[in-house]
């Protein structure tokens, strides 16, 4: 048995072997990419690379036949890259992006919920100098960014105890909006009674489903029974109007004071770190120096791995997945499009040259949006 | 410029050359599991492979270094797989799975819901012979069957329109248990009231939130006001208290039945295809022959590529990925879990393989389960 150190040395030595070749191949790429930019022709060709692989895989032992898989996967994978980059870099009316102005201080902006609400804060942190107006349902407020009442949407996508909020998802898709900004705040509930309310005196909570199940475990230790509304300040306000000591809302400390309500406990939430992050919708693409956030909507070909294979595109570019989950396709069942962020920026070539990788190697992609991402202060 | 069949040709070549190299590559890495097995360590060693990057990137143009680092994060991956195989090959107990028989004839089976939900139908279908008790919430059958009082649990993970039942995995990992089988249903909402409602009469409309969001579009056109009920026989049941004929339920046909409600219309639901997919939960972890799927769940250390590294895995044991995605870590705000399910078999070495490298490699690794897929028939 010799020594790891030799071993290793021999692993470098082929290694440089295995560059050197690698170089060359990356050479032929480029030629591709030049015979491919004046005749014509897609950059994958899916034939093409089968047979590659098959004839390779006549030379291999069977217990090394799928090791050598993926590496020529990859292989093959980082030459469609460097012929992508090459050709968008000569050509860069290749990738179509209809990007159009910011809206970055809009004066009318929608929101889901009541005043005092996680959604009316969130909104007034990122456009003080906005006017807000509260909506009944996050529909309304896509409709009316769509007909253009407003200039911008706040609507939360995620928070950091109860997950995605998954008809976000779905309302970006079917509304066709783009995200223009990404907010994090801490949110703190606070249980609140009409005058005359105690923790004991309480037997019923109203609040929205996703706050009922950030405080599970103090509504459970309490043994309260749950009561479901569509928003936590409309709990409160319903709270307010009951004027009944037996029943609490979960709400924010903001609400509960707009409605007349006796905060009985604060910071009433499971984990110590409880946030939302909410996203502004406007009506088109938009792109700025200060971006740091992409987001897109894509589906796959049916075919093993290709989901594995197009997550494989990000890391080929460099560019951090922050997020990644799938929603069903309607009338497909079991077929699913894929929500992804990743740390980039719409103006960047390598952004812009994974899009283009992306729109010519998945059945679908939509850019979502190009975004700073802002912390409200404080937030971890 | 080059015809592209010579460039081609070139390329074949190339690939030829890569191929000795490669193999002579993973000939050391059997050394260096030869070598590990005899004198221990870790076959990941990220130091060492960060190390060998960094001399590699030093000879490499830059516009082709990210290309050259996804080829060698492949090669080390690869190769790692070949050393994790077989050394798992010659010492089967490196990877430690508590396999225990399979309870596959209950004889006391609970559900969540009343009798004639879909999930009681759903236990039905699996376990024709058992004794079917219906709980108030999944909770109660995640506890029922840790203390031992049910045999097995039957719940839902998953619609083909409205997604992931995320309440489930929570409680997977909540509660310890195991999947043991794993059956698709197709959903079939019809709209019932009492005697003399008819579909102009009807105002309101009862429901569980995931039913009402199934027959969105049918609600919509008919302007109904939606309440949300904790499950679709628990809001025919209870339209048949409230003998009502402003109001209706949505629920299947057979509740419908048993609640002595009157069918209004059939087939409400938006999608021709609307099935969802329940799960058995047992108290152990089982495998049998004819099982095709295994479901695990493993959290990432916080590094950039590291998901795509880990579903690279995957590919590299050319085992496919049927289902992915995430759930907020308690405690640890924007840190996930992931679901994952594959088609495999833990009795098979490559999905024993895959599982002991992923343990090997990931912070945190749990076999959730490996199960036979059944679907009602006419289900496509």
């Amino acid at each position: 048995m010799r020594k790891i150190e030799d071993i290793r040395r021999d692993i470098n030595a082929i290694d440089h072997e295995i560059l050197k070749l690698f170089l060359k191949r990356m050479k032929c790429a480029e030629e591709v990419s030049d015979y491919k930019m004046a005749n014509g022709g897609q950059v994958l060709v899916p034939s093409r690379e089968t047979e590659l692989l098959d004839t390779m895989l006549k030379d291999i032992p069977d217990e090394l036949k799928l090791e050598y898989s993926s590496l020529l996967r990859t292989t093959t994978r980082v030459s469609r890259k460097h012929q992508y980059f090459r050709m968008l870099e000569a050509e860069p009316e290749r990738l179509k992006l209809d990007i159009q102005p910011r809206i970055t201080d809009p004066k009318m902006v929608y929101y889901g919920g009541l005043p005092a609400s996680y959604q009316d804060m969130a909104c007034s942190e990122l456009f003080p100098n906005a006017e807000r107006r509260p909506m009944e349902s996050w529909e309304d407020v896509f409709r009316a960014v769509v007909n253009g009442e407003a200039d911008a949407g706040v609507v939360p996508v995620e928070n950091s105890t109860a997950g995605t909020v998954n008809e976000i998802y779905d309302l970006l898709q079917q509304y066709g909006l783009y995200i223009s900004h990404s907010h994090v705040k801490v949110i703190r509930h606070c249980i609140a009674g009409c005058k005359g309310t105690t923790l004991d005196s309480v037997k019923e909570v109203y609040s929205h489903p996703q706050a009922l199940r950030q405080c599970q475990q103090y509504i459970k230790k309490h043994g309260y029974m749950l009561l479901e509304e569509s928003n936590t300040a409309v709990a409160a306000n319903k709270i307010a109007q009951l004027a009944d000591p037996t029943k609490a809302a979960i709400c924010s400390e903001a609400a509960a004071k707009l409605y007349g309500l006796e905060i009985l406990e604060t910071s009433v939430n499971d984990g110590d770190y409880n946030q939302t992050r909410f996203i502004a919708v406007q009506r088109t693409l938009s792109a700025q120096p200060g971006d740091t956030r992409v987001s897109l909507v894509l589906t796959l070909p049916h075919v093993v791995g290709s989901l594995y294979g197009s997550l494989a595109v990000f890391a080929d570019y460099g560019l951090n997945m922050t997020e990644i989950h799938s929603r069903p396709l309607p009338d497909m069942p079991w077929n699913y499009c894929f929500y992804i962020d990743f740390d980039g920026n719409l103006l960047d070539q390598d952004t812009r040259a994974l899009i283009y990788q992306l729109t010519q190697e998945c059945a679908y992609v939509r850019v979502l949006g190009s975004y700073p991402v802002s912390q409200e202060e404080g937030t971890k």
